[in-house]
Order: C-alpha cells, then sequence, then structure tokens
C-alpha cells in the first residue's frame, strides 16, 4: 500500500465531507467522540432532543404531574402522533400508521388479520379458493418466520401453514401457486446482505394472485425512501430503533392500508384499540383508524423518547439520505478495495451499493473476532452468525472521514491478522 | 361538623403516622410536595432510584456505551431479572415469571397457551371431553374481556368461546359447567369496586374440575399478599405500573408454573423466546424457562426503569404493607363516615377494607366533577365510568395526615356542593 494511495483515499473523504448536504445532522447527535459507529443499523444513537424529552418525560411529566399527564401531556395520543410523523417517512398516508408493541407482536396482529380477510372473501367465491399458505423467505429475520410459526401451530394447518423459499423464487412461486397463497410476508431489506426486494413488482404480482402482502421494513424506515401507498401495499411492520434512533427496544410500527381499516378483525384486540377505551365497554368494538392495532397500555417513556427523536428528520427527505447512504457505503468499499485486495475478507452483499439497503457486508472465518478488534480500537460494527461482518452506515451522523478511518484500521487488522491475538479470538453472543 | 371531632381526627391520624413501620420509605419518592396523591393504583410516583436508572440507561448507557449496552449493562438479561424481582412479591418460584409486554398481549400468550394444553390433554382422553369455553367475570377489566373475545374471532367457536359471569357465580358455574369450560380467566382485585376473589378455593375448585386458572393481577401485584405456588396457580398476569411504580406503561409481567414450563406452545413465539435467539435458526424453538413467554425485542429504557423502581421494595413484606394499606383505607372511611354521613356519596365497595384491594371506591351523580375539584385543590384520585370516585391508598407513599386532610376536602366539597361550580363541571374523557 502506497502513501501516496491513502493520502488520495484521505483527500477524496475530505472532499466527500465538504459536499455532504446532512453533515449538520452530526451536531444533533450525543456520540462519544474518537467512536465511529458502524452499528446505527442496530441500535441509532441518542439525539439531543430524544435526551431532552427522557428528562422532560420522566423527571416533569411523570414525576410532577403523575396521572394528570395522560391529558396534560398528551400521552394517550403518543401512538398516534408518533405513526403519523412515522407515516410521512415512508409514503404513506396521514393515519394508516401507528406506533405500539414490538414488530414481532405487530406482524401477529396483521399476519392473522390478512388470514381472516382471505378467509371472508373464500366464503363468497364460488367456487371457493382456499388459500391458507404464508410465503415468506427462507433467509428473512428469524423472528418473522418464528411469528408465522406461531400462528400456525395455533391456527391449525388447514388454516394456516407456512412456506418459505429463497428470496429469487418469490416471483416463481408467486406465478405458480398463487392461487393457494393467503398471505406474502417479506422483508424488504435482508439483514444479513442487505438484499432489497422490488416492492412495487411483487406487491402488484401477488395482489394480481389475490394475495395480501405484508412487508417488514426494519432496515429499510428512515434510510430508503419508501411509497407503502404508491406500491398499494396492504400492511407494513417496521421498527424505530435502527436508523430512526428512537432508543433500544423503542416501540414498533404497523401500517394499515385505509382500504383495509374498515371491518378488519385483528385478534390482539386490547382496550386501547377500542373505539371508547374509557367508556369501559363489555363488547370489543374496533376503533376507526390505525388505533384498531392498539392493544394494551403502550410504554409512554420509551414512546416519549421515540418521538423526540424524530424530530431529528424534521426537514430532511429521504432521497438526501438515500444518496448519502449509497456514497458512505460506495466509499467504504471503493476504500478496502484498494486496501484490502485479494484478502480472505469477502464482499456479502450486491456489489452494488445501489442495489442494497444502507450496508455493507463481508464473510470472514474470524468474523467475530474481527469484530472484536475493531471495537477495542473504537470503531463498532456487528456480527451476524455464523461468519458476518456487518456495516452499516447511517447517513446522518457518519464522515467520509470517519469511514476512511474504519476502512483502514479494517485493512490492517485483516492484512496483519491481528485478529488472532486470543483477547478478540473469546467467542461470546453477541447481539 | 365539631371541631372537637376534627381535632380527634387530626390527632388520631398523627398518633398512626407515629406509628407507621413504613412511613420511612416516603422520602424514597419523588412525590411533589403538597400533592395528595391518591391515583398509585393507576400510576405509580417516580422513585428517587428509578430517576437515577432513567438518567443512567440514556446517557450513560444508550447514550455512551451503545449497542455494547445489550452485554455490558445486561439489557439481554433485563426481563428475567426483573422478572425475579416480580416473583418474590407475588409468592412466585424463581424463574417463573418474566417481564415483557403489555397484560393484554400475555394474556393473550397464557390463554392460548392453556387452550392449546387443554387441547392436546382431550385428545388423550376417551371419551373425548371438549372445553371450549374461556369463563371470566362479566365485571373483568375490559381489555381482558376483549383479548378472549379476540382469540374466540380468530379461533372460532368450535375451539373457543368466551363466557362472562357476575364474579359471585363463577364458582356455581364451575360446579354446573366444569366440564365444557377449558380457561378460568379472572382477575384478583376489581377494578372499579376492589373486591378480592378467593384464589385459593377458586383455583383448586377449577382444577377438580379439570380447568385451567390465569390470574389477573393488575390490582394486587405490590400491595396485597400472593401466594401464587402455593395455591397452584397455573398462569398468571399482572401490570408494573400502579403499586410496582415502574412508570407509565412499563412492561408487564407473566408467570408460568414451572410444571407447564415443559412443551408449552405460546403463538406469539418472537425470538426473544427461542432457545438460541443469536443462532438465528430458521425453526423457533421455545426457551426452558419463562423466556418461552418473550416475543420481540423489549423496551429497554422502560424495563431498566422499571427494574430500579423495583428497588423500593428491598427489605419490606407483604404483610406489614397490606396491614398499612387496610388501616389507610379505614381510616379514611372511618374519617368520611364521620364528617359527611347521610350523603348523596354512596360507598361502593366492599364495606369492611379487610375484605378489598387496596382502594375505596364511592358512588355520586357528580363523580367526574367532585374528582375535577378534588384536583384543582390538590388531592388526586380518579373517576371510572359512568359515576365511580375510586381513591387508591398505596402505602409506601402515604401518610395517615394527608388520609385525613383528603377526607376533609372531599366533605367539603360534597357538603357544600362545590362540585357544581361550572369548571368541574366540564366532562372529559380522563384515563
Amino acid at each position: 500500500m502506497q502513501n501516496k494511495q491513502l493520502n488520495d483515499l484521505k483527500e477524496q473523504a475530505k472532499q466527500l465531507d465538504r459536499n455532504d448536504k446532512l453533515a449538520y445532522k452530526l451536531s444533533e447527535f450525543e456520540l462519544p467522540t474518537e467512536l465511529i459507529y458502524l452499528d446505527g443499523n442496530s441500535l441509532g444513537p441518542l439525539s439531543h432532543s430524544a435526551k431532552k424529552r427522557a428528562i422532560e418525560v420522566v423527571e416533569q411529566q411523570w414525576g410532577a404531574d403523575l396521572i394528570e399527564s395522560w391529558n396534560k401531556h398528551e400521552w394517550i395520543g403518543l401512538p398516534k402522533l408518533t405513526g403519523n410523523k412515522l407515516a410521512e417517512l415512508i409514503g404513506a398516508e396521514e393515519n394508516t400508521v401507528i406506533c405500539c408493541d414490538s414488530i414481532s407482536v405487530n406482524l401477529f396482529k396483521v399476519l392473522s388479520a390478512a388470514l381472516l380477510l382471505q378467509e371472508n372473501q373464500s366464503k363468497k367465491q364460488k367456487p371457493r379458493v382456499t388459500r391458507n399458505v404464508i410465503l415468506s423467505q427462507s433467509d428473512n429475520f428469524p423472528s418473522d418466520i418464528y411469528m408465522a410459526q406461531g400462528l400456525a401451530t395455533l391456527l391449525g394447518e388447514n388454516r394456516c401453514k407456512l412456506q418459505t423459499v429463497e428470496n429469487r423464487c418469490i416471483e416463481q412461486e408467486l406465478q405458480e401457486n398463487g392461487d393457494k397463497i393467503s398471505v406474502l410476508m417479506l422483508t424488504h431489506v435482508n439483514f444479513k446482505n442487505g438484499d432489497i426486494s422490488n416492492m412495487r413488482a411483487i406487491t402488484h404480482l401477488a395482489h394480481q394472485k389475490g394475495v395480501m402482502v405484508i412487508w417488514d421494513l426494519a432496515h429499510s424506515a428512515g434510510v430508503l425512501p419508501l411509497e407503502l401507498e404508491a406500491c398499494q401495499v396492504d400492511f407494513a411492520v417496521g421498527c424505530t430503533y435502527k436508523y430512526l434512533n428512537g432508543g433500544p427496544g423503542a416501540p414498533a410500527f404497523v401500517y394499515v392500508a385505509k382500504r383495509h381499516q374498515k371491518g378488519l378483525q385483528q385478534p390482539l384486540s386490547g382496550w386501547m384499540g377500542h373505539k371508547q377505551p374509557f367508556a369501559f365497554l363489555h363488547d370489543y368494538e374496533a376503533a376507526n383508524g390505525p388505533e384498531q392495532m392498539l392493544s394494551g397500555t403502550p410504554p409512554v417513556i420509551s414512546m416519549s423518547i421515540l418521538d423526540a427523536s424524530l424530530d431529528v428528520f424534521d426537514g430532511l427527505n429521504m432521497i438526501d439520505i438515500r444518496e448519502k447512504s449509497i456514497a458512505l457505503n460506495a466509499f467504504f468499499q471503493e476504500c478496502i478495495d484498494h486496501l484490502l485486495a485479494g484478502s480472505a475478507l469477502k464482499l456479502a452483499c450486491h456489489v452494488d451499493a445501489n442495489e442494497r439497503g444502507s450496508q455493507t457486508s463481508y464473510t470472514h472465518a474470524h468474523a467475530y473476532a474481527i469484530c472484536q478488534a475493531l471495537i477495542a480500537h473504537k470503531v463498532v460494527p456487528d456480527f451476524r452468525a455464523p461468519d458476518i461482518l456487518r456495516l452499516g452506515f447511517s447517513p446522518l451522523f457518519l464522515t467520509f472521514e470517519q469511514v476512511f478511518t474504519a476502512a483502514r484500521l479494517l485493512a490492517d487488522i485483516v492484512r496483519d491478522e491481528r485478529y488472532l491475538l486470543p483477547e478478540y479470538q473469546q467467542m461470546k453472543e453477541v447481539t
């Protein structure tokens, strides 16, 4: 490696930073100095607004105003308020998104609701078409698969069975067996390799075959432009603690297309989803809007912090965010290609950053140890079993100089086999 | 009303405070001075330890240590750690309680799991007994009813139907139709009138009839001595934001008796309930312990705050807590009986404080306005539609002098009809 080449890359990074329209956003976060945080795709960082709200909701609202805060500080309206902020970021109409529970729990609601819709539809048809398959990607995030397995076990295979195929075979499966499929449950951006599915084309094909579609936006929301409305998506779920920086385990969200909101039945029908929660009526009657997806009392503190976290997105548009995301990924890759050509570190994602989510994944037999070595030098990526090093490039707080520094460190660790040091080799389960 | 009588009651309050073994606990809370908070049964107050932890989890853990906190600060172990602290307070063995989601969502898990257990049991029987009824109290908290309705709608009435009867008829129903009942879902302390159900006797009778029992401990946990283990309860759920002071919408808990933990199937089978969540395996395999009740990623900030809130209970025993709870309720009632004999304010709970939860309820045509008038004078009770004034006596932070002051104010408002003032008459939905 020539010094000149290093200097050229460093100069290029500086130039990219000078032209970065989003550079001013970095100052809105509380990130420790010296840290290069490439795990915003797993847990986004704390923002000033989130920190301020955390203190406010705990000390002032809960601490001083107590029960009165449900009205005075609009706790009761938080799921909807936050949902509407999220709607703007994912190309959804007002009053189609609500914030609540976890992705897993929300998936169960929409999977069940979609199955029941299809069953009711089927009763009206002659001859009757029996659709009982939930189709998904075999490399979908495991929790999504597990939730569908749980629903299938509960309902029995006459009513529901899960089938998974490779991501690249989804469309073929729809073409060939679409009449047996009730619901297609897909994750938009794959958690390991960042593959992006074609939301518009697949949703369109599924609808042609009479299949309802649920998209999981865990690795898309807040970093990719999305057009749920324009793609006529039926349902979607997503999490808020990754690119949306909502805080650890922040409540998830669920999208229900306007056309499905009337007459929908979701089985986790708790009091917060009732038309009149405080009338304490004996029989459940679903609220009209996306509130019908609520179940129990929401985690107010976590949801308030999320609400404030979303303020960071004020005035931004997803096109600019995506543009920087692609540039960060492409530049990292360029650095590694220069600094580490022909090594055992193999790219484990689409070679074109335009064709994947905001992450770059590599495989290496010592991926876990490499990850530990990077962390020891204040560069934080993450590891996904069995051998994936995953680097997330969250566009709101990363600089191109940081990307250069991280790439250089990774190259040094791999080239010099520093990962073989015993302190990096200790295997331990990580999140 | 004689001044002497007032002075006597005030003296009595002071004497009770002097003898109060739990008086020292008040200093562990952040309550505003001047406020008399009789709504700890709806939202418990902030403690110093909770406030300290809130700042720590946001600023230090999330803010500075970021993703590393899952291991470094044991976020991953929080549901179990907190669950075990709760187990001690409700008479449950270690590793039978886990903290997660809301009561409503947890109810769905245990209702489904219990139904599936019964169905599997039934397949082995000759002749087959078909049990498809969930029996509950007609005045159970509505969300509990709604969740059972949601499950029944999903499964269809061949597999599940909800039946509700008056609380006093539960045992008779078990006696007469026990062979049709699959699951008995009861709330231990009624949210409106505080009625306590006999957990031991009812659970025993249900088991004799082959019925599984789920108890909702929302208004019991942290204020009544409970013996889940000794009563051989099958499942229980409860919330932590009332007497446990865990914070608004703090995560709920779920109890699964040791004898049911193996082979249980709960349908909300997310990755956090998997035996190896980070192995990312394709098929769900439930964890062994109460962790199998987990679904998605927990709300870490809310759960950390709850964890710290529970430290207030260190060194306390539930017998002392219950003793003070009864004394507070009885003394309030005594004050009202003296100060307001024969008024339109009617006791709407068991006359003996030993026979009800830690609350005293009254009915009055103007209950909502009375509630507003009290709040305007810094005494905070709550209102439950249509006409109930509910006063919660949380034993860890209330003094008998406060109880006297509150009773005196209530008496003044009712006797002088101050609730007729327009500012108190405006009706608005409250939580």
